[in-house]
């Protein structure tokens, strides 16, 4: 069974929109062990539509169509397959009746540009949309079943899960199965990694890939039901060859790893971020149920708020700089000891552009993670690299450090894509004894 | 000129990987007169991009291939081509040198996968690439010109600015010449602004696209350079209808606006952040240049730090809760006061899940601006939304509150899209005084 997607919209003649849409769907689809063949991404002129839809008709089974039933003259997706099927379009009275109710309990006028969204290719059956005005519709071209869903997410996905597998599973017999493992690696690069790989015997059903996602590398293991004993016997290997560079797993960040298991171990923890300015807090706040663990955040990202809030010693930032070891040791000790926290991480460096100078170069960062016990100290230096990745592999450093002590690990450890300037150890008494 | 882009890779068919380089580079050509007409994705399987770069090749005049060029095996881009080409890969071997080159300088033995990267079909104009060992390479197939680039970021907007623009150039005679004028608008939905705009008599030659990408909507006025004059009237009329629902232009986000604004006026920035937990600090931290304004955050997601990091009294917290008017008044003011800012910011609210109740359902959110004089403070309700929605919600009503002020306009107004459950205004001076 071939499905494909067709993604409608400005964003290919204009950029700047991210199809978040489309990966979801990918990733969702797979998950019922149904593969996506194909996307296409195309813009919003009506010709260029009816003529993609005639030729994908030919040659798939399925197309999901997403995007262009919005109530805007730019929204062309259904015009366009009307024209394809040469039937006229007609109203859909039980979507107009929807409509209309969806606006009076809101207490608003019907906007009149809203009519459009009822107005259906004649073969069309409708597709319930209980979540906002756009209905969906499925239709019959030559081979293929086409399949159109609102571009809003929230609209989209329920329409995908609510309707749509009830809908192949009704009009396609075939099913596929696939197991799907996936491992999260930072800190090593692809060709490091295929080195280390490279000995383990394949068997041939079982396929390796890789996908750089920056700063994470992610490892699918993909292959058949049929061939699950050979599949596990490569993980097993595979697993091994690794050891600790894989740091999580059916998992897409290191924010999601320590997140479950500060929840898990009952642990507690407060941030002081300077470069990372807020990054590190808000890539664990994104998750529900961080209240359980998250104390409190500073963004120190002055001098003045490293002293005042944090208590980092005036002559330390004098003598050793803003972005220097024992910086982010008293950054990290400080905001632990005020929020009597279990753990406490820091971040302070150059994150670029400009700042940097021949003993700190754009992409020195000094990272500390605070434990009732001790402190961990270490600078790295991540070479030509832009603001966002500086701050993005930051993020990922730190909360490594965090993942690793949880897991009874060294927190300071080395990776071959990293450059480490230097490491420490303190003792938690004496981080502010200097 | 048609000009079409391939993405290669794994997420068609597993998903999770958001495409980012082919938004980039749809802006980009666009910005250089230049419109990507179509784009395909197609997942790692050889006889697949073989079939789609035949398929592509009698159809486009220049089609840009983006990934596939790594050193692992599931890197087919270049061998796929040589197969549709029906020609052999052959060393380079400038690039082969190049690559030697680039591991001696890191001092790093040469991977024997990497080698494989030096292979191009036998008639390759070999793509220098400074940036990383996979050269990009361009071949003539049928009608078109494809144009190989590697999939990283970072080696691949370099190539497509210094390598592909002058190919293009050298190649193609044609060229296009668009004006195209974005718009930002916070608070208000599609249909609400067409209702609006629908008035406006439109020169043909000129669309008027919409774009929802939350928050925000984006508007796009495209037209030729012949119909400037008419696309100018159109904007002119289209502007004073809209008026204040236009919080930026040529931008994408209020971060950005804010941005710009607090460094024009010479004004410092502090934050208090609960429920967005880190998203205000980080949306603008990652603008180099934010040290000018920005002076320290709090995130303050518990009760505890609420009161002592900014001195939130206790009988507020108890009498009115955390998520409350006088609660967030205290925490901007609080930390405006300690960080001796000239304005602060502070959200608390309910993200959900959980944690809603009657009085304060899931999606309420306090925010509040304190300015030297005067606090304003706003309730709202974001009605049905996910965590994610509700926290980016709330930092872009934050930052167009401080837009607005910044403007000398109201820093509370309304929006069609937003419920306002409540506001307030207060003398700096009382805010502590209760």
């Amino acid at each position: 069974m071939k499905i494909e997607l067709i993604c409608t919209g400005e964003e290919v003649l204009c950029g700047q929109i991210v199809d978040t849409n489309a990966a979801w769907l990918a990733q969702y689809l797979w998950d019922q062990g149904l593969a996506l063949h194909r996307k296409n991404t195309i813009g919003d002129r009506r010709e260029d539509l009816t003529a993609l839809f005639l030729e994908r008709s030919t040659e798939a089974d399925l197309v999901i169509v997403n995007g262009g039933l919005g109530p805007t003259t730019d929204d062309l997706s259904t015009e366009a397959m009307a024209m394809a099927l040469q039937e006229p379009l007609v109203l859909c009275e039980v979507w107009q009746k929807k409509m209309d109710d969806f606006f009076a309990q809101r207490q608003i006028a019907v906007p009149a540009c809203n009519t459009k969204q009822a107005m259906l290719p004649q073969s069309a059956r409708m597709i319930d949309n209980p979540y906002g005005t756009a209905c969906g519709f499925a239709v019959k071209l030559n081979r293929a079943w086409f399949f159109f869903t609102p571009g809003v997410p929230r609209e989209f996905k329920p329409m995908i899960k609510e309707q749509l597998l009830p809908f192949v599973k009704q009009n396609f017999t075939q099913s596929i199965s696939n197991i799907l493992k996936k491992f999260l690696v930072f800190g090593h690069g692809e060709s490091f990694l295929q080195e280390k790989l490279s000995a383990i015997q394949n068997d041939e059903s079982i396929s390796l890939g890789y996908r750089a996602f920056s700063p994470y590398i992610e490892l699918k293991l993909i292959g058949p039901q049929s061939a699950a004993k050979q599949l596990s016997a490569f993980e097993h290997t595979m697993t091994q060859q690794l050891g600790d560079m894989i740091v999580g797993q059916e998992c897409t960040s290191l924010a999601e790893v320590v997140h479950q298991q500060l929840k898990q171990h009952h642990k507690t923890l407060s941030l002081a971020e300077s470069c990372t300015g807020g990054l590190l807090a808000s890539q664990l706040i994104r998750f529900a149920g961080s209240s359980a663990y998250f104390k409190e955040g500073v963004i120190a990202y002055d001098a003045h708020a490293k002293k005042e809030r944090l208590g980092v010693r005036p002559h330390i930032l004098q003598e050793e700089g803003e972005v220097s070891l024992m910086t982010a040791a008293q950054m990290a000790e400080g905001i632990r000891r005020l929020s009597q926290s279990d753990y406490a991480l820091s971040t302070t460096g150059i994150a670029g552009p400009d700042g940097g100078n021949e003993d700190k170069p754009v992409g020195t960062v000094c990272i500390a993670l605070a434990t009732p016990t001790h402190s961990y100290i270490q600078k790295v230096y991540f070479k030509n690299r832009s603001r966002d990745a500086v701050r993005e592999f930051s993020a990922a450093v730190a909360f490594d450090m965090l993942r690793r002590i949880l897991q009874n690990k060294e927190p300071c450890t080395t990776y071959s894509s990293i450059e480490q300037v230097a490491t420490q150890v303190m003792n938690s008494s004496d981080i502010f004894a200097v």
